[in-house]
């Protein structure tokens, strides 16, 4: 405590095998002077155990089990600069275009397998990214939240996702001496369902789920959003994680703690606002998706680096932007390495701004860019005819046009956006037999709207953006009939 | 900024209506000179207005409409004291039987009418407790929620409450310029139900509830809880507050966050922590109690009075204790400013409590004093024969058998605790009918229970506590027939 007063102390934490192993492969047999008991393994243990009192003290302690010494250093810098930026920076309302910033060059310097630290109120957790993570989920958990061992694991997933991932998840938790049990539901939003919930509800039970058990959400947005708000309320919470196995859950829901259900009456009408407490996206498993889902994911990825980072100028978007149009054929092409990169670039954005705005009073509006008229296009066909990646795509190029049309951006930027969008192979127009009118009145409806008028997130180039109330319903409505022709 | 680097800034706040009655009352007449303009009323509401974003920067703001000078100087000692101790106490999890401390001197001395501050991680809110509130309640919520103005308040209650109750909040809400909706529930544990959840959701959905509305509970704990949980799910959270209208409300369930509904299967095995925004307790309301949901209250407020505060060693309690015993005949006979002074003093136990350990991970379980052998006996009554206090009240009494039995505590405890238990009209042992199988299996699936094992929170006195999870089942087995006999 004396020295976390004039400092921060950080703990590099390994599991005793890897500490072993490590010695093992450092000086070819393992004789360190604090290690001379005949089972050095065991030694490790008692070791660690009987600091563990000690390490608890740590301001925040980094698993090195997966990393190499570089990785660590820059994960030490990386922790480092989060902590001295939420100690700065607590006036998120105000900072929208952001401010002056050196940061951004950081960013791009982490170590793109290293995993991302998300900040919230409601906790802070990792997100790796990587390929073939499924298969190690078992000492993934183990390492990240030894409080498990010896827990109930309860896998929710759909029933597509159980077929094809959900045996090698089993035996990866049952290797690692986990107690294993899953549901699979429906695919499909159907299952963001009060009904769907009921029956998980009972499934714990007669499962006999505590509160020290673990929940997995296994699977795309909608196993996300379901299995989060299961775990945000069974027995008034318990913990859970997301191993999102689709591009959009891996960009977007499952960072940020944002869980629910939809109603006849609307979508994610109920729900909570409730952290995960680790995110594990392996980008193998976007090879199983069929092209157009894949697709759809991009869209959120594009808005993320059109938005401002929650402390950067818009040269922190800028560099993003450039850097997807150069690496968009690998993207497309499903090249793990980068993806993954791109992924936690990308998502560090969200992590950011979700930071300073956990609970949507502030910044966190920026993420709904192009969400306005995305959600009514998706409102508007039933959702039942544009995935939610295409209805923000269009959404996002409908938005550039109102701003081009209110003289607040160029067409430069409305028409460099485009090419993006359409080089990710997402649409610009919503498919024909869209009711515009039906669109119109979604509009008045938005869940985000304040007493009834609809704020709009207008983008004033890359990385500059204007929150606006005052827009004439004439211009509204001629960019949505553009983009319903 | 600067000034709270350097300490707190607590801003001294009043409505402007209040602002001009003080000036008018201080002078005689109103000419400050500041106070020039021809409106001397509108003048107030606008330098108000310019100064908002000063007074925004405080670390606390203290609403004085209702507070005298000096009950404004206790409460800025109290805030202080609060955010101490907060910034000091950290380890709730080893603080079990109190650290030495004189603050229990201190909430003596409190103003018995001044808001209690409750804080925790999900949110800060005061605690009123006086005679008279519900008429007054429009103008209560104007002054500690401002921000409520011209927004929609939903009115959660039941049937029976809406009865006694309804027609006179409606009136004061709508006294104050409130656009006010009411939904009555069947009166009883029954409508804890995710049936009833939904209905509300619908409730709400068809009368367009936003995120910037408020809901208010307006009722007992069934209620509270009920209307809680719909709180923390509609639109993944809407601001709260609680009107408890029965003694058990008060001193308990309407503070601390915890809200939930039943399933078929077992008590509030659903739900969410979700703090209220404000919490007012009319004592007035709880003449219209019956007498045995009267009594029934009292036994919390005993359970406030054996365990320990969250800082303070055994004298508080010993106090609490002495009190009770002292004013025993005065609150049961209802006498409403004694009655708020001592539930008030009840209710900052639980507040303390409350604020080191929200999420029941530490500290928190000492509020399950009573309620283990309580639980069983109420579930094994098919929670149709026992109140809730009634089961709490045969629970202490059990675990200060146990207790003794263990060679924890003495009789002189064991009696004394009986003996003001009697005195309230609590019972101390369970009616005839109540199957003793039943409510030792109810014991081994208790929902605190940490991986299967019961913990058992013993009294080694008043205000000395311990916990422990090795207890033979047969001197359990022994008290539970003495307490079925």
């Amino acid at each position: 405590t004396e020295m976390t007063a004039n400092g921060y102390v950080v703990c590099l934490e390994a599991r005793p095998e890897t500490i072993y192993v490590r010695l093992l492969l450092d000086s070819g047999k393992v004789d360190r002077p604090l290690l001379k008991a005949d089972d050095q393994f065991e030694r490790i243990q008692d070791m660690k155990a009987a600091r563990a009192a000690f390490y608890a003290e740590a301001d925040w302690t980094i698993h090195t089990d997966f990393l190499n010494p570089e990785e660590v250093a820059e994960e030490i810098e990386n922790i480092l600069e989060i902590m001295r930026r939420r100690s700065k920076n607590k006036r998120g309302q105000s900072v929208l275009s952001g401010v002056q910033s050196s940061s951004e060059t950081e960013i791009e310097s982490r170590s793109p397998n290293g995993p991302l630290i998300v900040k919230t109120s409601g906790g802070t957790y990792p997100v790796l990214f990587s390929k073939d993570l499924l298969g190690q989920l078992g000492l993934i958990i183990q390492s990240y939240l030894p409080e498990t061992a010896n827990r109930h694991l309860f896998i929710i997933t759909d029933q597509q996702v159980a077929e094809q991932h959900g045996r090698k998840v089993m035996a990866a938790l049952e290797q690692s001496g986990y107690k294993v049990t899953m549901a699979a539901v429906p695919a499909g939003e159907e299952s963001k369902s009060l009904k769907q919930v009921s029956e998980l509800y009972d499934w714990l039970r007669a499962e006999r789920a505590e509160r020290q058990d673990l929940i997995i959400a296994l699977g795309g947005g909608v196993v996300g959003d379901l299995a989060g708000f299961v775990a945000a309320t069974w027995l008034r919470g318990i913990p859970f994680i997301q191993v999102p196995t689709t591009l959009l859950a891996m960009v977007d829901s499952s960072v940020g703690g944002k869980t629910g259900v939809n109603l006849p009456q609307g979508k994610n009408l109920v729900g909570a606002f409730y952290q995960p407490r680790l995110v594990v996206a392996d980008v193998t498993t976007l090879a199983t998706l069929p092209d157009r889902a894949r697709r759809s994911g991009w869209a959120e990825v594009i808005k993320h680096a059109v938005i401002p980072g929650a402390d950067e100028n818009e040269r922190g978007a800028l560099k993003r932007f450039a850097r997807l149009e150069q690496y968009c054929d690998q993207l497309a092409a499903g090249e793990p390495e980068i993806t993954a990169a791109i992924l936690r670039e990308s998502v560090a954005v969200k992590a950011g701004v979700v930071a300073v705005d956990e609970r949507e009073t502030g910044l966190r509006i920026t993420l709904n860019y192009g969400h306005t008229f995305g959600h009514a296009l998706e409102a508007a066909s039933n959702y039942n005819q544009l995935l939610h990646g295409e209805g923000v795509a269009i959404g996002m190029y409908g938005v550039s046009l109102l701003s081009q049309k209110l003289g607040l951006c160029d067409a430069e930027f409305v028409e460099r956006q485009r090419r993006l969008i359409e080089r990710f192979g997402l649409p610009l127009s919503a498919p024909s037999g869209i009711n515009a009118n039906k669109a119109l009145s979604a509009l008045k409806l938005d869940k985000k709207s304040e007493a009834g008028s609809v704020r709009w997130i207008l983008p004033l180039g890359i990385g500059k953006l204007e929150i606006r109330s005052d827009i004439p319903a004439q211009a509204v409505e001629e960019v949505l009939q553009k983009l319903l022709s």
